[in-house]
């Protein structure tokens, strides 16, 4: 069973309304390599583990429980720099009749239609997300090298996403991700590193320049590229796998970690133009 | 942030394998009405909630904590009525070489060509679980119209999917979800009845007689329907609104309370004619 | 604007219940080459049309009035096909717990979990209707191209639907669709001939052997092949087009007709067992 | 069986060329909460009634029937909005080859690409319209709960739409169809007031101020959102629900009443440079 | 079996990057009546065919062929306008951080996100390439008459591509598969002609004017539009249908010919900023 | 440009027809890890190929080139067990009348609707090919390790899917793919081994027992597993990758091999009851 305490997992660093960047951000919510397809497939794959070497099981858990503080921290950043973009709308108090040609022209439309300047589970085309992509074949080493590939793939996507707005509501998050998908992106590796491999020098990929993107300075200097954090309120195998060299390049060595300390949930104020929450009238 | 004690949130009866009934279970899971539906609605709906009212938002999250644990019981279910399903398989010691039948007439193929008979996110037809079913509108009333409607329709198809087959593992985890979709039923009924609605004798939907389905009777005795698990491991508001009298016909007053005691995870067996986990002969 | 008389464009020939049948049934209703297909591209194709050869929109549209008959016609067939298919569930009087394999094994289980037993808007692989399959691009020409490789497709594909059950509901349906389809392909190979084209001896498409199909005879003989029916309270110069010798092989004139004399909509009993309707006790 | 008069049921206002209000007015079209689902949802809902209580059966064919009228009025309000925003291009007779950049770059591309400048079966993100949308479970209360969501989100999404343009053409026909919808909210929430809910003061959803909708507020004046307009040819039970007081908070009695005059079908001019219709050189 | 030299089909023009045009391109690539889809299409007819009449069968081969070499024109005609489009990314060793605005705003954002600014599977509106676009059903006359609507599509949707931008890159290769559509068009409207078809003066569709084209007008002056190339190392029967008068209103024999001399594929450097191919810095 | 011999790449192993094994082989065709995917992806990735390390794009070629042939073959396949699968239909001459069961209870009725009885691009469970399976993200080491786990999952599924008939001619071909998937995860861990990768013990993924199936014995034994075959008709650089010790536990040396000796392409009997061709008759 599952347990919260409302804390975000990383700050939200704040900066102007950019719903184009809101757009582009989608792909790491609701794309193929998003994280809602993580946290959905080492869900399954953990459900569905067979035999005894249960740290894998572990190891695997111990990834899906951090993948879902991460769904929601996208979807909060979303929320931010979709937040305050389409003021000047007949329904509020304002009244300037202006349209919102953001909403047309740049944006995802459907963040002003379905969602009330909120976040929705498709990626940066607009496609809903889908369970086809859950990749859960229960061949621990097939299971493990799709970890890999879909975590590399994870940085990959987020450094070019990352170049799409200077935003800093939007660039914060991708920065800590990307360390974060480093460190999984570790645990994957290392796993097939207990079965045999020896991966030289393949990882990180991509071979990015952590100069180029002073975000993730931050964490990697706390270390967060080698570090697990362990949600569980018992006992956990993840420490037979998640320990000893790192299998990258970058080197230092694995550790299991408590989780950061939580962030505040900011707070979304309430939207009159969008009926959103709709409740202010309703005691007339 | 998310927490886990790896219990499942019920039993798991057992009984013989049965493929077929694994199949249809599949719409529980990954239908447009299933637990991922409403675990991701829900996880949408409170993380882009709107305003001040927060005992809204944690009625939300309420009960999206414990869909991820229905997700956890589904897939085991399907897990458990497929293991064992195709023995008599080439790969298998057994090596007699009789193609397996079952899986490929009467069962979703797909459970033994990906998954290693275990479980997918697919409905009962095989369609893969698609993001453009989670409502989350941001106007308040809507989305928790919307809520009614999905757990209404979630007890009416888990009623229809329960006299697919007689299979005990089958039917004791439909009667635990039929009973517990009940209390969400009761709980987005309720916000309503806050805003202002008195729903008459409408509740419960579809109107099912409790005593043709014996294994919901146990929770409805235990105080199932009129209950909400907490799973918050901080403060939470949502005893503002699931309290007083039921909405329902049924009558009782709602509650909140501890989560139930946990059951095991059932081990599931290493299948080598699966190629799962596949590490058996690594030492070769 | 649609008006509306409750008759059936044909008559629901009684037989016994067929899930096997009603399932393959579904690529007729909601195929890519069904009748949902051919209503919904003669409607955006007749408002979507250009210019002042209005003779080819009301073609069009007196085209895709008949067709919202015929969706209504198979969705009554195919509810038909499942009315008493599985009676003996916990829900229902008899109480014989006895599980409904049919549903299981050889039918469409969404029949039986979404539908309370009735028609969707799938094919015969449980696919839903998709509306990248309307083919509206603006060019008469290669409108009316697609608009007879549909019609042909239409019939090519009742033929092979009508040999998977031998139940007269399911045969009788599909023997007057297969008639219509041929009047419907006269007409856009009519219009393509009244641009120039000389068809030879091309049609019909499928080159079928009415002798083979009994229940298309008998439309045969009333000229339901070279008949089209005139839904319009208004003018329509359909007659423009729709006249003169046939294009087809089989000869004859073409000419507008009255629609047929109207059939009664059968009444589907309510079936406790699925919850439907669900109103009997509501008075509790 | 259908029939069909060539008259609009609301007014085209005339405007400026809009493509991107083209591109979003596709919601309404073809998206999961517009005309093109409540059309075919009630078509499915009728089709597969169940039992004798058949007012509610000839309430939800009744406002199918006025659905096929939306579905033609927004088809043709978006071929308005597209109708001459291309007309510098190579193929015209104006050939001074500068390209479309509106279609590439603010547009959806598809509206000059398939269709010759026209509306096609997709919503405001280019997907194409899903059969998985409609809602037919049979439970009459499950539906109608269901009808109220679509109803509501139907009027919410179009108040957001409404902000994203100020063309004449495009609000006339937003404004028409909030009303509508809010007739349509009623009538199924009355249809649930019949079956005992007391609904409050919770209706209309979102809880929409008519005075920011200039739009509006006519069709109000006329009284159009507590009248269901009557397309049936014969006798129809619909009255026995469609009756008496309002359930909605604005108060005023509901009333069955004649369809509206008709407005004409603008024609739309041939478009040399679409190829549409393309008959222009066929004596060559 | 399938043998390779590599030369492409036609000359990429090279001109200045355009992201936008890339964007409207992927139509001409992954849509429905694109250069995918034909080359899949004629694959499956092909192997599926039926019965002895095998010139038919190697008319259909003898179409896929090209059409291989056909989506790799325009794979890399996209990569050519994509190529330089974002060059000021902070990956880059230029580090001016600005964001990359174009790939956001008028680009499908997954050309840079996904693709390392390379061509996608997908449309102009970045729906993914479908299998059920295959049309194959196996009756030699619904067949040809399906792809002569295909490839009438095919040239209808790029002239109307052709008017969205001025780029050569893009003419050019627009302009080189007007033409070879319409030698396919004449290729299966040939094969109609000889099961009995007069076509009059309805080909080519649309009725284009060949002199608004001007990139087409080399092509056709060469013949290509009344040619067939032959990719056959062993024999053919393709010459008894693709011969004698085209049946066309532009006249001309048909002829098949030797396929034309190929053009070099055009390297694309390394793009650093998009990680790709991301081994510079793998001897570190 | 691509050229053709027409002979297929294995030999075609008579037995009965079966169209349940059809059904499900349709998995190795047109599903996820199946060979469409592999040529689509192969073709995207070395058309986008970056940069001046060309032996990675000459491997990768040469891959695509052998899984064209591949396709045609599980096409083929596919056919040969629907031949003969539904004889006693209506419209065949044996006039018997019974419907054919297996298509509707054991089959994919789209096998008998659509096709005349043979190939379809979808997968087992019936679902369409889908182009957002191609994984091409230009990043070459996140594109080969890709590659490595669709291969390794094309020999999982593959060795699942073999247990589901023992029909000769389905073995035959999964026998002879599961040998030449082996050769291609070679190839792309090979490519990975040059980038500094040591694979231990890791491959063949998954860790099959060769005797158990005997099919694919005689291919291990001619070397199958160690070889490319090359389809270039010009130079190639593969030879720099696939060459020296192979990667996998199995040993031996990989070389670069001219193409096996072709088998004939059966010839598919006329169907009249499919109206395929459908030519039999025109000249009445």
């Amino acid at each position: 069973m599952y347990y919260y305490k409302e804390e975000l997992i990383n700050i939200i660093e704040p900066d102007q309304p950019d719903p184009a960047a809101a757009k582009v951000l989608q792909e790491t919510l609701g794309g193929q390599f998003g994280e809602m397809r993580t946290m959905m497939q080492y869900f399954f794959q953990s459900s569905n583990f067979r035999g005894k070497e249960k740290q894998f099981r572990d190891l695997l858990r111990g990834v899906f429980l951090e993948e879902i503080a991460h769904v929601e921290l996208v979807q909060t950043t979303i929320n931010q720099l979709l937040n305050g973009a389409g003021e000047s709308m007949p329904g509020s108090s304002g009244m300037d009749n202006a349209p919102i040609d953001e909403a047309v022209k740049h944006a995802n439309p459907h963040h002003f239609i379905m969602g009330a300047q909120s976040a929705l589970p498709v990626d940066a085309g607009g496609n809903p997300w889908n369970g086809s992509w859950v990749y859960s074949h229960g061949n621990l080493i097939s299971d493990m090298l799709n970890n890999v590939v879909l975590e590399s793939t994870g940085v990959l996507q987020k450094t070019r996403i990352y170049e799409m707005s200077s935003n800093k509501t939007f660039r914060e998050t991708l920065g800590f991700l990307i360390v974060r998908d480093n460190a999984h992106q570790n645990a994957f590796a290392k796993a097939l590193e207990v079965l045999g491999v020896n991966w030289g020098k393949l990882f990180p990929v991509p071979n990015y320049d952590i100069n180029k993107y002073p975000e993730c300075r931050k964490y990697v200097d706390m270390g967060y590229h080698n570090m697990q954090f362990n949600f569980r309120l018992d006992n956990t195998r993840i420490g037979e796998i998640f320990q000893g060299q790192s299998p990258s390049r970058n080197g230092g060595d694995l550790t299991v970690a408590q989780p950061p300390m939580g962030f505040p949930v900011p707070q979304l104020p309430e939207m009159p133009n969008e009926h959103s929450p709709g409740l202010v009238d309703m005691s007339r």
